[in-house]
């Protein structure tokens, strides 16, 4: 199942708000539009976020009346601006732009007189969008594998949102940990928290994991507490929207009082997210902007109101999870365990390096 | 706002699983009907069940054909068997039944060859239920005004559940102290979890404080920890559906969590609940029975499923806080500190008593 794909110089997804009641294939023809589905969340997720906007920047060039690369140039860094304001939170946004875009300046300084030069800048960002995309499930299927050392045969997990096939290109990030158990035959179960107030849980991840005969229980996400302090849950497993330098992590809301919770009763606990999602340049958690989102999440469900007119809501859609409350951190490069500034700059160095072994590959 | 009250010989109570949309009295004639008005959460919170069962006794005795009080203690054994087995957590439930139970039971064994004795027990049992449900109010108002002393002027309180006058009969017990905040004109404002799986808070609690108008936000559950870590909130203020004598507490599931949260972020925390929630025949909340629940309540709001078909559900009604998370315990006989083991105990006694006293100013 591929949650975001180019088709007929179109951007296509599934439209994941419809989901479990509707399989919905949407398509997007301009970059606002493809903001747009960021930003009313069609797509979720930090690694497909990130997908997304690859393939609009690659659109961006696709639709561009430009006749030379500055002017081409000049309408990717408008468009990266666009994309990038869809979400605050989610770094793998600013980052797959960032790329696509520093792809077109280097051609573009590389070839500045060349005949055909914006033809050859629209295929390179096209292929470059694939190749990001072809990377992202590689990458989640290292990191799954990673992931399921730490994880025993027999094991309760407890997973938060929905980081699965759905959140990424295929596969998964946390949720790719538990299909790669899957896939080697451990005997599993998972405790799916429904998440409030989107129900990614209930909605896509219960979705995701009957479709893959995985056993589990949908939980509301009130009762993940009583299932560690009996001694129900072995390991806590759950993605990230940003990381930053220190291995704070901003994840969906509900994380952290899930950490804290964890380490209070002995649960190992770990975050599973590629390089892509880790943020150098942030020292610390309390510098990740936390989006805050509309009423109507909160007091809607359906069409139906469950609260009072007019109520006043305070809508979070990210919490911050201190370093100290995670036990180690899965990229496609290994796990990271503290002191987490150095073992995450490692980790991100390789994955920079392998991208670039990679294009140089496919040149 | 009453809660539950008795009328032309009828039990009647608020419609709790129609709010905010509709405010419909339900009515009750029999003792089987009353043990489903609190099975299937017409009426919910433990004094208000309480109470609720109360009437159900004077109910038994009123609708009983007995011609002797031997018989009409039978069908009275009967009647709390009914009432008791509606749900097994809150103790309010059982303590209300034998209270009536007890008094039936002295009453007979005073009178027993007395003409009209059925009569005199009628009448007896229904001024018990009636002061029962009088002193839920009275000490309500005693607890509130006893939390309000720790709530500082300026306070932001979380609160978790209903446990305002929908709870109890009137006034509440945690919302019962955020009411004399009120009333003491202290500028307070209210995070309402809204409580998944059944939205008590959204419901109920964010209705009870827009039309007392304090102050406050609906909340999903997750954004609670967010809340806490940023300094935020205050204050934490829950009831309980049953003490343990060593201070544990069971309460909505869902209050484990944040207890331990507050405390690693150093919150005070507060359950707030009369002398007849603590079970001082338990020793610890190992031994208070957890109610699972259908899963209808997870997966499907309002009549809208919100995952997909057949999904296996765990739902836990409750979870117990360890008493090491808990700052104090307040009671209409004042707060209990640790060692609560002691605390309690006095607090118990100082409240059967004040019962004992009340009960003999009457006769």
């Amino acid at each position: 199942m591929r949650t975001v794909y180019w088709q007929d110089g179109k951007v296509k997804m599934i439209d994941q708000r419809l989901l479990p009641g509707e399989e919905v294939i949407a398509e997007f023809a301009t970059v606002a539009e493809v903001a747009r589905s960021i930003s009313e969340m069609y797509v979720r997720g930090a690694p497909a976020i990130g997908a997304t906007a690859a393939y609009g920047m690659a659109l961006a060039a696709n639709v561009s009346d430009a006749t030379d690369s500055g002017d081409l140039l000049n309408d990717l860094r408008r468009a990266k601006d666009t994309l990038d304001a869809a979400r605050p939170t989610a770094v793998n946004l600013s980052w797959a732009t960032r790329r696509l875009l520093s792809l077109a300046e280097e051609i573009a300084a590389s070839k500045p007189s060349m005949e055909g030069s914006v033809a050859d800048l629209r295929s390179a960002l096209l292929a470059e969008a694939e190749a990001l995309a072809d990377e992202d499930i590689q990458i989640n299927r290292r990191m799954g594998y990673n992931g399921a050392a730490v994880v025993p045969d027999g094991a309760n997990l407890l997973h938060h949102c929905n980081t699965g096939s759905l959140a990424t290109v295929d596969f998964g990030t946390a949720l790719g940990v538990i299909y790669a158990c899957h896939e080697q035959g451990k005997q599993i179960h998972v405790w799916v928290d429904e998440t409030r107030p989107r129900l990614q849980g209930a909605r896509l991840t219960a979705w995701e994991l009957m479709r893959a005969e995985v056993p589990m229980h949908l939980i509301a996400d009130n009762a993940a507490g009583h299932l560690m302090r009996t001694g129900q849950v072995d390991v806590v497993v759950f993605g990230a929207d940003r990381v930053a330098a220190n291995g704070d992590v901003a994840n969906k809301i509900g994380t952290y009082k899930i950490a804290v919770v964890a380490r209070e009763n002995g649960i190992p606990v770990y975050c599973v997210a590629p390089t892509s999602t880790v943020d150098l340049d942030l020292p610390d958690g309390d510098h990740i902007p936390i989006e805050e989102r509309g009423d109507e999440e909160v007091v809607e469900i359906g069409a139906r109101s469950i609260a009072p007119a007019n109520v006043p809501v305070y809508n979070p859609a990210f919490d911050i999870t201190p370093n100290r409350y995670v036990t180690g951190i899965v990229t496609e490069e290994g796990i990271c365990y503290p002191p987490f500034k150095q073992s995450l700059r490692t980790a991100v160095e390789k994955g920079r390096a392998a991208i670039e072994a990679e294009r140089a590959e496919r040149e």
